[in-house]
């Protein structure tokens, strides 16, 4: 394959850049371009080697660099590998890349290293994409997700799974070629708790894509309600709550009327809250057809109304509840410091939706929104310590596979011929596979290192 | 010291980042938090090895990261030096430092790594200040000095001359002990010499200065004359003539009115285009104090007028010559394509101003502006390639060295006492001494170094 290069580090001015050679021929091009101070050539030197030296072109030095050298047993792409830590200029950085470049190395295209690291056996390729999500990664939940997925928890699962159903799969078509005899190689009764294994199995991590997907990228929430019911202190409040580490990152491209607050390493994104920082984010300005694509874009709703005041609750309410019943509402009762304590209502649910009261101003029993925004995350059982699928291809090979699953099952029941139950079984097994890439073509390949940054 | 610890890659998301730990502790630390995959201790690692493991947080695991480990013989800083290459997510480099911090280990201040450079004796000042310039370099020739001043070219040049003057000053310090003896050790006509030597020596350094900060920071090039004459096309051609690369560059805090090329490696930036772009920066539009104000921002002038046309010739000119002597004016003819060759006028000079002839829109002649801008880069003869002086402390420190040796020289001329000779020649070695840092005090250092970017 032909050796790549690319600067691996941020965009921009660092006090130190660093530059990744990939490659058959990275130990070669180095030596043109790099002196080390003890003149000693490259290839002298020892895997995992730091090297103090010069990047110079022809006679004129270009910087002062330390190169890291790894052999290809124990380099991340699994091919010989060179890594130019230099002082951290645009001019810098780009001069040295386009020295590499002038030897007839090629620009890496996004994701290409690790997509070699695939190639070359280093990881799997749900370990690949891991790698995508672990750089991409703004809480802590997140990031454990990532890191647990990288350390092959996913596909351990899944290659476990894969065997079984292999073995199966093969003592099945083998009683296709004993046709004429009428022999089972494969044991029904242990087939049939297999697959009621599998299934559970892959239904669970199925189900843990919700949950996943709500970690990997945050949790929607809305605050609605009338006007000054407090919305605008109930989001100042959550947002001092914890530190809102993510809107302070640089370069993030998310929408800028969005807040993020991280609670207990779980992302909550606050959307559409430019109105209710301007406090005209109010249902009846809004229109309830606003009203509507703001609770479809949220997973969770929070509807905000004064306890102290009768006209606080909308009308429109119970229209909302009904339209979108499949989302997590929460009632919060604010501005419980206006009423005394005995005249407090002692309702915890309404509707079947569960009331919380609160003070924002006061910032009494904040809390209880807490808590309930947390009832909706661990809502199926699922906890971020266990196996937890964030990736939609992950999602969707695992729908096909249950799919296939289900045909097997009801065959079996149906006392179906070997060679349909044979067929849906090898479908399962094609699809739990193209997960961890055992199974994989260019295509699915360019899709998901295309997404990848560059240098990675 | 205390041990200091700081990301030093760009701000922001990449596939890798570093995280620098310089100090006592570093081994220490680093033991704490991380855990190589061979499960050795990191004490037991060579110096200058790259180490693969896990950084973890109690039985938490944080990453998989590379580890270099540097001696304090063979680092940068002087001091034991560990350097985490982690994966480039925001939340990692965060939570990796926040470890680091916890374990008492503080945040480094801006260039504090250089700083200790410095004081371990790793470089002198004028190096650690180019560490700051190579860093902040955009272009070829700016990169050229900082890396020469970075590899002691100034510091050389200057540790020769005050070794010189310091041998002096003993002598005529000797002669003070036996004054009552008249004699002298200090030959007269050999200092008369020297300080000639050592004040021509520092007057080109002191001059280089200015060509050194316009290639440190761009030469401010302004573009004036009367409507129609053609700047627009003028700009536009010089912006094609040589790919613009520093205007491409992300995150720099150039004004955004100006446009910048990169001419054989010279930075040269065009100062309030943005009339020239909307076409209405005309004399007259702008009135001749606005023209002034453009004129006094830059140091090289081209006037521009339509060879073609009588009225393309401002009456305003003499007055602007006679103002701002000082500028490198070039009048440049436009528009030559507009007449038959033999009509063509033959001035190559006006009021002591070259006349360039050229057509910006059939970019004939362009050679010939950039010929004229080069003139100036290198109107005192001096180039890139001898040592040039590009930081406004080193001019003022070699300024008042340069006033010191001008007394010297007169009080030789005077026959003035050895006591008022020598504390003259103290003052200039000061001056000098101040510019490597052989003087220095915790205000200068506080001044450098601040100015530096984190995590270098």
């Amino acid at each position: 394959m032909e050796t790549i290069c690319a600067i691996s580090t941020a965009q921009g001015k660092g006090a130190i850049a660093m530059i990744r050679i990939s490659g058959e021929e990275s130990f070669d091009i180095c030596s043109k371009i790099f002196e080390a101070f003890s003149k000693k050539s490259i290839h002298t030197f020892k895997a995992n080697s730091a090297i103090f030296g010069y990047i110079k072109d022809q006679n004129t030095i270009i910087d002062e660099v330390i190169v890291n050298k790894f052999i290809k047993s124990r380099s991340f792409t699994g091919e010989d590998t060179i890594e130019i830590s230099c002082h951290g200029s645009i001019y810098i950085q780009r001069r040295i890349l386009q020295l590499i470049i002038n030897q007839g190395i090629r620009l890496a295209r996004p994701g290409e290293f690790t997509q070699r690291a695939f190639l070359n056996g280093k990881l799997d390729l749900t370990q690949a994409e891991a790698v995508a999500d672990l750089i991409a990664s703004e809480s802590e939940a997140a990031h454990k997700i990532a890191l647990l997925q990288l350390r092959g928890g996913v596909s351990n699962d899944l290659k476990v799974l894969r065997e079984k159903l292999l073995n199966f799969a093969s003592l099945i078509e083998l009683e296709l070629d004993f046709s004429e005899e009428d022999v089972e190689f494969a044991n029904r009764d242990q087939l049939k708790n297999l697959l009621a294994d599998v299934h559970k199995k892959i239904s669970d991590l199925a189900q843990s894509f919700k949950l996943g997907n709500a970690i990997k990228n945050g949790i929607p929430v809305a605050i609605i309600g009338e006007p000054n019911v407090g919305k605008s202190t109930l989001l100042n409040t959550l947002l001092n709550e914890e530190k809102a580490i993510v809107s302070e990152i640089p370069g993030t491209t998310r929408d800028s009327i969005e807040d993020v607050i991280t609670i207990q390493g779980v992302l909550f994104r606050f959307i559409d809250t430019a109105g209710i920082r301007n406090s005209t984010d109010i249902i009846e300005n809004l229109g309830i057809e606003r009203t509507f694509q703001k609770i479809e874009k949220a997973e969770i709703i929070l509807y905000l109304f004064d306890i102290a005041s009768k006209n606080s609750w909308s009308k429109d309410v119970n229209i909302l509840i009904e339209k979108y019943p499949d989302k997590k509402w929460i009632f919060v009762a604010n501005k419980i410091d206006k009423l005394p304590e005995k005249d407090l209502p002692k309702v915890e649910e309404f509707r079947g939706v569960k009331v919380v009261t609160i003070s924002a101003k006061q910032q009494l029993h904040i809390q209880n929104i807490i808590d309930a925004l947390f009832e909706y995350v661990y809502q199926d059982n699922i906890n971020p310590n266990q196996t937890i699928i964030t990736n939609s291809r992950h999602f969707e090979a695992l729908t096909r596979a249950s799919e296939a699953i289900v045909r097997v099952r009801a065959g079996l029941q149906n006392a179906l011929s070997g060679e349909i139950l044979s067929q849906d079984i090898r479908e399962a097994i094609y699809h739990i596979g193209s997960i961890t890439g055992e199974i994989s073509n260019n295509e699915v390949l360019g899709n998901i290192f295309g997404k990848f940054c560059i240098g990675k």
